[in-house]
C-alpha cells in the first residue's frame, strides 16, 4: 500500500489484471464498427442531458413522513457512481424541512435589518451586481452518515448513507460587503438567517462566521443556483454544518444573542449520553469514506483495483488520508487531489491488490489542525446512543471471498 | 481601477449605488410573504433541473450546413450568463463533425495498437477500473472568435462569438499508463486519435504530448462524460485546441509520423497571407474576455459595476489579466481566482464606477511564460484575411452613453 511509484505499479497490476480479464489483447481487425458510426448523430442542444445509459444513477431519496410530506427528508448524493470532487449540480444532496419552492426571482427579495444603522432590501437584480468571489466548498448536512449509528450496519449503497455531503463551486457575494452597507452596530453579535420556504428555516449565526468567510451564494458551478439548493440566493457558511446555509434567503437580522429557532431547539442539537444536549455544534468535524470499492458492490475477479474515495473538514485543509485493508491493523498514505483548497472536498486514491482473501478496507483523515478521524468503536460511547448528528467516525467496507462488498462496524 | 481595497471600494461604490435604485432601504414590514411561503414545496427528485426562470439560459446553437447537418458546428457556452470558472456540463460547447452518437458503452472498445509489443483492447468496465487523475482544464475550440474576424462587429452576446470554450474538472487514466502497458516501441513519434461518430473524427498526436499530460477523460465535473463530451471516454490533451481532445475514442494507433488525416489537412491548418499554410498549431495562445458587461447588453443606470471575465493560457498559468475602459490607453490589474492552475479557466474581477460617458471596456492577459494577449489591430496583419482559427486577439465593448454595450473594433 505505499504510495511511492503508484503509477508504475498501477500499470504493473493492471498488466496483471490483463491475464484475467480486465483487459483484452486485439488486432486492429477485430474493432468492429458499431452502429452509431454509420449513422449521422444527434442535433446540438442548447442544455445538454446525460446519456441514456447513465440515467440509472439518481439520489438516493428518502421520505422521512412518507407521502404526508415528500418534500421533508433528505435526497443523498450517489457518492459510490461518482469520481473527482466537484458534484454535479443535479447529484447534489438535498436536506429541506417543507420541500423545494418555486420562487420567481422579480419578486424576492433579501432584508438586512435589526441591529444595523440603515435596514436594506435587496432585489435579485441589485444582488446579481455586486462584487463577488468564487471559492469551492463542500457542504455536509450535520445529519450525514446517522444511519451508521443504527445497531446492525445497513447493507445499502455508500452514498444512501454518507451522501449527505456534496461538493460544488460557489460564487457570491462575501456577507460582510452587504453587513457594512447596511451598518452593523457594535452590539450585533449574532445574526437570524430565514429562509423563504414555507417552513422559515431559521438559524442563529455568530457575527464573527458573518464577517468572515460567510457568503451570499448566487451561483453553483458556473450558473445560478438550483431550486433545490436555495434559489435564487442562499447564505453559504464554509465547514459548518450545511442547514446553517440557510437556503431561499430571504432575511437576515442582526441581534445581540442567539434567537432559539425552532430549528435550532427542535433539532440540531447533538444529545449526549447524561441526557444534555449540546446546541451550536457548527463546525463539521474530519472525515472519510472509500466510494469505491463500497457497500453493494462486487469485486469480479481478484487483482488490481484503485481504491478511491472522499475526505474533508470543516475546520481547514485535510492534509493526510491512509487507508487500511486490514482493519485499521496497518495504514498507508493515499494520494491527494484537492487538499490545497480550504473546506473543499478532497479525492484520495491508493492501489490495491486484492488476492482473493478477506480484507476491511477503511480510510481515516487527518487535517491541518490535526485532528484525526476518530473509529466507530471510540467515537460512540463519548457521545451515546441518542445522537443524531456529526458522526465522522471511521466507515468499513468488509470484502469476502467471494467479492462481496459489505457494510460492517469494525 | 486601482486593485488594493477592492471590497472596501466595492463597498463604497454599492453604497453609491443605492441612492441610484440598486437597494431599497426598507423596514421589516415591508418584507411580502411570498405565495410559495404559504405552500408547502416540491418533493426530492433524484435527478434535479435548473429552476423555469433560469430556463431562457441556453448554448448559442449555429448550423453550418443547416438543416442538412443540424449536428456539424458548435453550440456556444453562453459566458455571458455563466460565472466562476467551472462550466456546467449541461452547458459546455460543442462541437462536431457529425453530430453526437448515442453510444452504447457496454459496446464500444478502446483499441491501442500500431508500434507496440502488444495490442490491446479495453472494455469500458476495464478502463472505469483503472487508476485515474482529477485536474480542473479549460477546453477551447480552435476556431473560437472567428466571427470577431468579419469585416463588421457583430452585435450578439458574447457566447455566440466567444464561447468555444468551458472549463471543466476532469478525470480519466493517464493515457501514459495504457501507453506503457500496450508496450510502446521506440520509434513510435506519433498517434493517430480516432473517435467513434460517423465522421471517425481523427487527428495525429506527438508522442510526448501523449506521454506527458494526455488524459483518456472518463468523468466530467463528478459524472460521466456527457455524449456531446463523447460519452464513455475521450482524449483530453491540456491547453492544445479542442479538436485534437478527441471524443468518442475508439482508436490509438502509435505512429513513426503524422498520419494527416482528412480532419488536420482540409481543416485545422491555419491560411497565411501568403498562401502558406501552418499546420499542427495546437497550443491555444493567451486570450481573455469580458463577460460582464458585454455586448447586446445595457447598463440601467450609472453608478458601480462588477467588471468580470474569463481568462485562459495554453501554456501554463495566466499570471495576469488587466482591464482597460478606455480602448486600452490605460490599464489596471483585476482580481484572479483559479490561476494556481494550469490550462485552467481564470476568472477575473474589477471594480467600475461607470458616469455615464462612452467607454470601451477591454482586457488582457498575460501568462506565465511571459506572453500578452495581442490587439487585434496587431494580430489581423500578422495571420491575414484568410486564417479562421487561433484567434486570440483582444476583444472590446464599447458602453454608449444611453448604458448601451457593443462589440466594437478597437
Amino acid at each position: 500500500m505505499d504510495r511511492r511509484g503508484f503509477l508504475k505499479r498501477g500499470v504493473a497490476l493492471a498488466s496483471g489484471a490483463a491475464s484475467v480479464g480486465l483487459v483484452h489483447a486485439a488486432h486492429a481487425q477485430n474493432l468492429v464498427a458499431q452502429p452509431w458510426e454509420r449513422m449521422y448523430g444527434a442535433p446540438n442542444t442548447p442544455y445538454g442531458q446525460r446519456s441514456r445509459f447513465e440515467e440509472s444513477i439518481g439520489r438516493h431519496v428518502t421520505k422521512s413522513y412518507g407521502d404526508l410530506a415528500p418534500g421533508t427528508g433528505s435526497a443523498r448524493t450517489p457518492i459510490e457512481a461518482l469520481d473527482g470532487i466537484i458534484t454535479p449540480n443535479s447529484l447534489h444532496f438535498i436536506r429541506s424541512h417543507s420541500g423545494t419552492p418555486d420562487i420567481d426571482p422579480r419578486e424576492h427579495r433579501l432584508l438586512i435589518h435589526g441591529l444595523v444603522a440603515r435596514p436594506l432590501m435587496f432585489s435579485m437584480e441589485a444582488l446579481w451586481r455586486y462584487p463577488m468571489i468564487t471559492k469551492t466548498y463542500f457542504l455536509e448536512c450535520s445529519g450525514n452518515s446517522n444511519r451508521n449509528l443504527a445497531p446492525q450496519p445497513a447493507q445499502v449503497p455508500a452514498g444512501a448513507m454518507h451522501g449527505n455531503v456534496s461538493c460544488s463551486e460557489w460564487t457570491g457575494i462575501p456577507l460582510r460587503v452587504l453587513l457594512e452597507e447596511a451598518g452593523l452596530q457594535p452590539r450585533a453579535s449574532w445574526l437570524l438567517a430565514e429562509g423563504a420556504d414555507s417552513a422559515h428555516m431559521s438559524r442563529s449565526i455568530p457575527i464573527e462566521k458573518a464577517l468572515g468567510d460567510a457568503m451570499v451564494a448566487l451561483y453553483q458551478n458556473g450558473e445560478r443556483l438550483r431550486p433545490e439548493q436555495g434559489y435564487p440566493v442562499r447564505l453559504f457558511l464554509p465547514g459548518w454544518e450545511g442547514n446553517m446555509s440557510v437556503k431561499w434567503l430571504r432575511r437576515l437580522k442582526a441581534t445581540n444573542g442567539p434567537t432559539h429557532t425552532k430549528d435550532e431547539t427542535s433539532k440540531y442539537t447533538d444529545q449526549l449520553p447524561d441526557g444534555r444536549s449540546m446546541q451550536f455544534t457548527f463546525e463539521m468535524g474530519v472525515k472519510s469514506v472509500i466510494t469505491k470499492p463500497s457497500s453493494t458492490m462486487t469485486l469480479p475477479r481478484t487483482g488490481f483495483y484503485e481504491i478511491s474515495g472522499i475526505a474533508w473538514t470543516g475546520a481547514g485543509r485535510v492534509r493526510r488520508v491512509e487507508v487500511s485493508n486490514d482493519g485499521g491493523e496497518s495504514w498507508a498514505d493515499a494520494a491527494l487531489t484537492g487538499e490545497e483548497r480550504p473546506q473543499c472536498l478532497v479525492r484520495f486514491r491508493t492501489p490495491w491488490e486484492w488476492t482473493g482473501k478477506p480484507a476491511v478496507l477503511q480510510s481515516r483523515a487527518t487535517d491541518d489542525k490535526g485532528r484525526v478521524q476518530p473509529s466507530r468503536r471510540v467515537w460512540i460511547p463519548q457521545f451515546g446512543p441518542d445522537i443524531r448528528f456529526h458522526n465522522n467516525s471511521i466507515v468499513s467496507w468488509a470484502v469476502g471471498t467471494d467479492g462481496s462488498v459489505k457494510n460492517v462496524y469494525a
